[in-house]
């Protein structure tokens, strides 16, 4: 029986280094369109896949349809290929067609990246992501080398890192209501809205001068009551952002569990935690808080939690697919964005 | 192909749930014997069990074998059974016969529970855990209670945890040798030993008074050469133990993974990370550390490494089943221990 | 001279050891008055200091006048005293006498001694605090035996801890102007407010979901720009509170020392750092910081900070002198509320 | 009276400031000589001070007397100066002279200026230090400068700071003695030796698996009894030091405290301290400790302690004087050796 559960967890190995083939037809190009140098790049890439992927079909930003920098005609012309095969996409058509790409590829930073996950709610495509200048913890690939990169991923096998992300419903507590007929209380909760997120959902005090008191349930049974500044759920692709920041340890994106990090905790044994993936978790602004609380979705989309709100976390369903860049790449990004380590070798206590 | 993984991990979670039922002919009991009261404790458990499960075979301590406090002869008189029901356990027969018992049941604090992980090399039999006084973060049931516990455990469906070891192989190396035929340096790497470890595995400065310089390889390729007093490498029981003092975060037990935590690191952005339980690591002392390095197992069996030694970790294929008391008994351990998060509310701020 | 420096370092510890006789003629009492208990515990006090103390006049909250729970008017009548004896502060009245009292008793919790520096904002009479449960950082006599403590300090020769203070002020940076006759531009800025702080001063991001970006200069010079959720300057006093959360060290409330600790930084290598009480500390919201911040004074009056705005911190003049119930009060102190190293001993690792 | 106390620290303040002027006749050269490069700097060095300085004695290291790479003859020969002019000091003579020498220089890194503390343990003239290649926390001024360096500290006012040293005397604690005449037990106490350091005194478990049982008494009362690896009490210049590694707070050094700072504490709640420098600290072995401790002062001279045994820890009256290369040298080093709060900015969670 302990065998059968070690093989299992050697099989769920096994698995996460499958390598798949792509067979791009439909390939989508996101941008963060602030800086106008992106044009010109974005424009170069397009005309480039177009020349020698004869039969992808490149869908871009909408905002890009009458852009003058784009210039989607002249490109076509230039790239002598047909009109149609620029397209077009709009969030509303990814939401409607989420298993319709068959590759993203990013131009810019971590950000970016974030971007997809909040346009791609359900299922995900592959994702490719360039960098434009240093390399991010999320954007691995160099712009620079994109002549290289990209056919030898749109050509052969390659593994993707299956990128947890945790799905988060916030649900607003209605006054209770008196029955009518049996005058009981009942009690009103509304499913306010749903979140897939990659890097982690922060119940914080936001502008408040007190301490939020938040109730965390693991499995449906009291965890703890946190006063705290507030809580960070993160997934492991988190943990090396805010969680960090608040303490949280580094967790290698293999690893299937969710970072519960306390920020600014009023108690110093409320240490950083290490949850399994499969757990539900629920954090409710508690009745005796003196304060409402304030809820954020990898960094976006705030919303102010009352007493008696909460928000379920757990495992989404869909997991974010990045393209490997090598198999060494966490440890690169670590080492290179938090100079993991890296100091004068045997120097100051000498 | 997400969604088979996803399918997996979730798999791999019903596993862990699953219950088994227990069929204990063969019982053996674990007492640490430096206390006076525990051979009168551990008579009365004993006596306990003759009578009430007649079919059972209790095998105790070989030191208990002639032990006027402890009886045997007139235990069984008392009791009314056969004296081949009381046999003796050496560390000898438990090395061959590890797979013989049905159930261990200890009698002490979490050090008898590491004690058992450390005479059960290979298959380790469920492990039940009575603590004297207050609660342990291993002993998770009460002696008071055990007329009612041992029956529900005995008889019922129970649950156990898989509780990770880590396997750890030390490498010695010898001075390279020169072939006399072809003239060429041969590297000779000597295996010294191998340990199963429950808590943690520790490789640290020792008395040197200078800083151990490590290697540490992930897969075979280095992650950093760590410059600390020491690195310690623990599993989810581990991590609320020593990786906990040097600064790591919890781990949940049924979290997959190692917690890498380095001890007084030199550079302050090497901060504790967490692995996949499925990574091979290896700590290397440097050929340039100024210091040999000293490893321990468990907290025990300490050992020198000099230069160009190593230790090879990963997880080991014999996990250790504790019996579970309750499925909250983490959380509580937490609490209870470590006084996660228990202090009075809402008062130092106000 | 290195021995000039040294005498004059031990000259500072022989004067925070002077003892000082109090001569009581006028008495401050401070309450909370959000909870009934404390009209009547208020007239306790009140009642047996006019009997024990002939020659002292008692000043109570201004809202205590007209209260039927206090009623004055038969309090005097109990306690045989002229009716003058009963006088009644309010903010104002103290603003304009602050070195008219010779002690001010205060009944509650930190809090409540918090509030007697927020409306003491010069000069400040030793202060004596009563805790009525368990004993606080700062309130450390307990109010049940104030008949044996309240006639000890007033006629005996007592210790006051001189608490440093913190001095705030806060400067908006007004849009340039131009000068119309030389057509220059012209920086105005305005001096808003000035707060002399007890536990700390924090700027932090407030409700955005950015960093904010805070220039920090110590005596002119730019020490670093700090992207965190905050800053916080605390004195020794505000050491256990706060900043300890935010991962401050404790500072005894001797040392003369600003505790400035970032709050989730942004850098692993932004570390808590000790400043002496002599700097001249200014905290300025980046023109480029994406975001405002937001600043709190001992956790009150928070006022927005827009770019360019900024807070200038030193050692205010007018420290907190509290009356000192024991040599050890500190180390209690710690022990009591943060468990300080308090634990089942030799437990977890065996 | 607060006013008075606070004109004292202001009055502390400035004689720190206080700037002298150095009147250089005998001037002390400390190298490191495990380089051979070394030989050269410092024969370079040695002979630009007696072209430019002809009133100047320059006492170099005497394992320089007869070595051929000095060639203190030639030396003398080249710079056309008196044999007498080069002298040579050894432990012995500084040991009887220590006020002597009006400037020490020393070229190498901060450990050679550690060394310098460790022969002085006494008065310390101003010691002004070379770096040969980056600075260093205590090597503020760059070799390669050295000719425009020396003679603007030589002949102008210049400021030192007075760095605060630890007194710390070992005490052995022998086997009681029954008294002959009263048959009473005589506890006896042998002061083993005195340690005037810099960094920080450590003690700590040494190769003991065991965690060390340490009590801590401050001004002869119990603060606590620590179970940890060990203790660390550092000055201000050595809290960039091992004290930083165990999580310690950066202290400015013009901050008159002690940083005391447990080594992976077992009780979560056992923080780094900041302590007055008036203290008087006393670490002992508990007689419960389960093994001895060791002790190392600057990280040498390492020395094991029995139960009972005990360290007496206070400021020395002998600071180290190092000569300021600039008012920003401790923010400026900070930011230098530990990257302190640079990083690429506004990033990662973009």
């Amino acid at each position: 029986y302990a065998s059968t559960a070690y093989g299992v967890r050697m099989l769920s190995k096994d698995i996460s280094n499958t390598k798949v083939e792509l067979d791009v037809e439909n390939l989508m190009i996101v941008t963060k369109l602030n800086d106008v140098s992106l044009y010109f790049l974005t424009r170069e890439l397009v005309e480039w896949v177009l020349v020698h992927f004869p039969r992808v079909t490149v869908y871009v930003d909408s905002e890009l349809k009458n852009s003058k920098k784009f210039a989607a005609g002249e490109l076509c012309e230039d790239s002598k290929c047909r009109e149609s095969r620029i397209k077009y996409w709009t969030k509303d058509f990814i939401r409607e067609h989420d298993v319709f790409f068959d590759l993203v590829v990013t131009l810019g930073g971590d950000g970016t990246v974030l971007f997809v996950s909040s346009i791609f709610q359900r299922h995900v495509p592959p994702v490719m992501s360039f960098s434009l200048g240093s390399l991010g913890f999320l954007t691995n690939f160099k712009f620079e080398h994109f002549r290289e990169d990209l056919p030898r991923i749109m050509n052969h096998k390659i593994k993707t890192n299956l990128r947890l992300r945790l799905e988060c419903t916030i649900y607003r507590r209605h006054r209770p209501e008196v029955d009518p007929n049996t005058g009981k209380k009942i009690c009103v909760v509304e499913k306010l809205s749903t979140h897939h997120i990659l890097n982690e959902v922060t119940i914080d005090r936001g502008p408040s001068p007190f301490l939020s008191m938040l109730e965390l349930y693991g499995d449906g049974s009291l965890m703890t009551v946190a006063q705290a500044d507030g809580l960070i759920a993160a997934t492991p692709t988190g943990s090396t952002a805010y969680s960090l920041s608040a303490g949280g340890s580094l967790v290698c994106p293999t690893v299937n569990a969710i970072a519960l990090t306390p920020i600014c905790p009023h108690a110093l044994s409320f240490r950083p935690i290490i949850l399994p993936e499969s757990i539900n978790l629920k954090v409710k602004v508690s009745m005796k808080s003196r304060a409402p609380a304030w809820a954020a979705f990898d960094g976006k989309d705030r919303i102010e939690l009352q007493k008696g709100d909460f928000i379920t976390i757990c495992a989404s369903p869909y997991a974010f697919p990045t393209v490997e860049a090598s198999p060494d790449e966490f440890i690169n990004s670590i080492s290179r964005q938090l100079n993991w380590n890296v100091r004068e070798q045997q120097k100051s206590f000498t």
